[in-house]
């Protein structure tokens, strides 16, 4: 398993220890990891706080070439306000763990030129799964249903 | 001048007077502000603190209904971010100081059937450019150019 993958499923299962939302996510600039995060609805009763605005702000502010020369890993598809700020930023590549148990506006990023590729992660399905199956209401409170 | 744009355009000058980007928001449920904020890159290091975001997140943790029933006012035409933000929680209505220093994504609001007004308040406009003047690169990087 690639390393940057693996550390975003390390903040996961970190998220997920903590009795928060299991989803994980790094921005990965000139080979090295800038900015690392997960899911903090729970943890910090955050409502914009997805895993992948938590890595990027932990990575500071950036002049664009940084983010334009980035890659950011996550263990779920993201979703339209994580796209956004993809597309904000001109992010060029995102690497997902996993599409099937929430599909995010990967179309949306492909529109805009953006490398998307999806791992199909069993064990991101099976974190997620077993979530959604315990918290439901958390879940369906993170993603606006 | 609506009470609650006053109160988003109030924001947008206390973040100036703090040598911050001159952008607020007010999200108003039932005809109260739930939250209320303004850009933070300057004031917090953030990247992802935009206005919009900043009031989202100091009204806490809500339920869809909540979200679904609400109004946003911001003093700026919401960028890629922060429109997906709105698309994600079905925030049915925003209402926007303007959009000609800076053009978001109304199209795609537009086109998820989000109601868009646009004011065009020259307060706005003049207090935009200023900072711009200003700070050029402060406001390159806010927007990911």
């Amino acid at each position: 398993m690639d390393e940057f993958f693996y550390e975003a499923l390390n903040q996961a299962r970190k998220s997920y220890n903590e009795g928060g939302i299991p989803i994980g996510s790094v921005l990965v600039y000139e080979n090295k990891i800038i900015g690392k995060g997960h899911n903090q609805r729970v943890q910090k009763s955050s409502a914009i706080l997805h895993g992948e605005m938590d890595a990027i702000e932990n990575a500071g502010r950036q002049p664009v070439y940084v983010y334009k020369n980035s890659v950011l890993y996550t263990t779920l598809s993201p979703c339209p306000m994580c796209t956004g700020t993809i597309l904000l930023y001109g992010i060029p590549k995102v690497i997902i763990g996993e599409n099937q148990t929430f599909l995010g506006s990967e179309d949306l990023l492909r529109q805009h030129g953006v490398e998307v590729v999806v791992l199909n992660s069993q064990e991101c399905i099976d974190l997620m799964k077993k979530f959604i199956e315990e918290k439901p209401h958390v879940w369906d409170e993170d993603i606006g249903v």
